[in-house]
């Protein structure tokens, strides 16, 4: 079976606008075969997914967020496929929302995808360190599991919506974005932020 | 003679609040002697410097512009001593000021002493080879000249001030900055800034 990559991922993602996890399915399925993954999220019936497949998101809007009173600033680049809809309201309310979750949660970077190689072998090597008294046979999964569950914490699109009131009904960012993308019928991509905390 | 170094210039500059310029003077009358620069900065009548030496920067106001509608975006992090000047109107104009001309003039850097010296010797073959029929012994002189020249233009701190009208009355950023010093009585920093254009 073929290697499923992070930038074969990312090229299905931003071909279908389709989330992570599916496209990874949908690669693992079709043996890493970019186009037939794409005619698998259309027969899975993500026909919004299909409908978007190869549209750039380069339209969008620069959003900031001032938080108190000046001492933590934010700017994010939310990007959409037309200057249409990077003027609705709904656009712009979800700019603004991603604008403030990540003054709330101050990820590291957006996707797990993006986090690189350098940051999760100095992580692994913290997580291997910690569980050296552990049998070796359970030390690798005991390593990778903490991992997968540290990067979800720093990528943007794996944090909690933070105005989601319980865990029961919270939602990633990354289903905020899907949904966006479906009521607005573009491919919607979170492509880069800034943090800046006073003397920090 | 000993060699006035770009560390010991931003060294005096943040001990004194002074200019990049009255600094590398008075540290080449100086001999690179730091504490004696300080000593002739404050003899020359810069009192205000003398005040605000050592004392360190860590208050302030992170400030955004966004501009266009939200196809550029602005993030800067100003610095003062205290809480109590970070609140004050004419600390926080300067906050703004800062901002928008970072999104007029599109600065790659905060000070010339932040430019790395890759990006400069990158700059320098451009030059040279542009220079490589004239004579040999004018050849340094051209290429530190349109260096120096190109350093000024991307460096914040040695950009014009966009609302001031002719070139005549224009200020630069560093200017205004110790103008805001002076008024405020406080060591005043840019610390750093980012730029977000939308499909950059």
């Amino acid at each position: 079976m073929s290697e499923i990559t992070a930038g074969m991922v990312k090229e299905l993602r931003e071909k279908t606008g389709a989330g992570m996890m599916d496209c990874k399915k949908a690669l693992q399925e079709s043996g890493g075969d970019v186009e037939e993954a794409i005619t698998l999220l259309r027969k899975q019936g993500l026909a919004a997914a299909a409908k978007r497949a190869g549209r750039a998101a380069n339209e969008g809007a620069v959003e900031s967020y001032i938080h108190q009173g000046g001492k933590l600033g934010v700017l994010v680049e939310v990007n959409c496929e037309t200057d249409f809809v990077a003027r609705t309201d709904r656009f712009k309310q979800f700019a603004r929302d991603v604008a403030l979750n990540v003054a709330a949660m101050k990820p590291l970077y957006v996707s797990v995808d993006d986090v690189p190689e350098e940051y999760k072998d100095k992580e692994r090597s913290i997580y291997a360190e910690q569980a050296k008294d552990r049998p070796e046979a359970a030390r690798e999964k005991i390593v990778e599991g903490k991992l997968a569950k540290h990067l979800k914490e720093i990528a943007l699109l794996e944090q909690p919506f933070f105005r989601d009131a319980t865990e029961k009904t919270q939602r990633t960012m990354e289903q905020l974005r899907a949904e966006a993308s479906a009521e607005l019928g573009e491919n919607i991509t979170i492509r880069r932020f800034a943090i800046f905390q006073l003397g920090q």
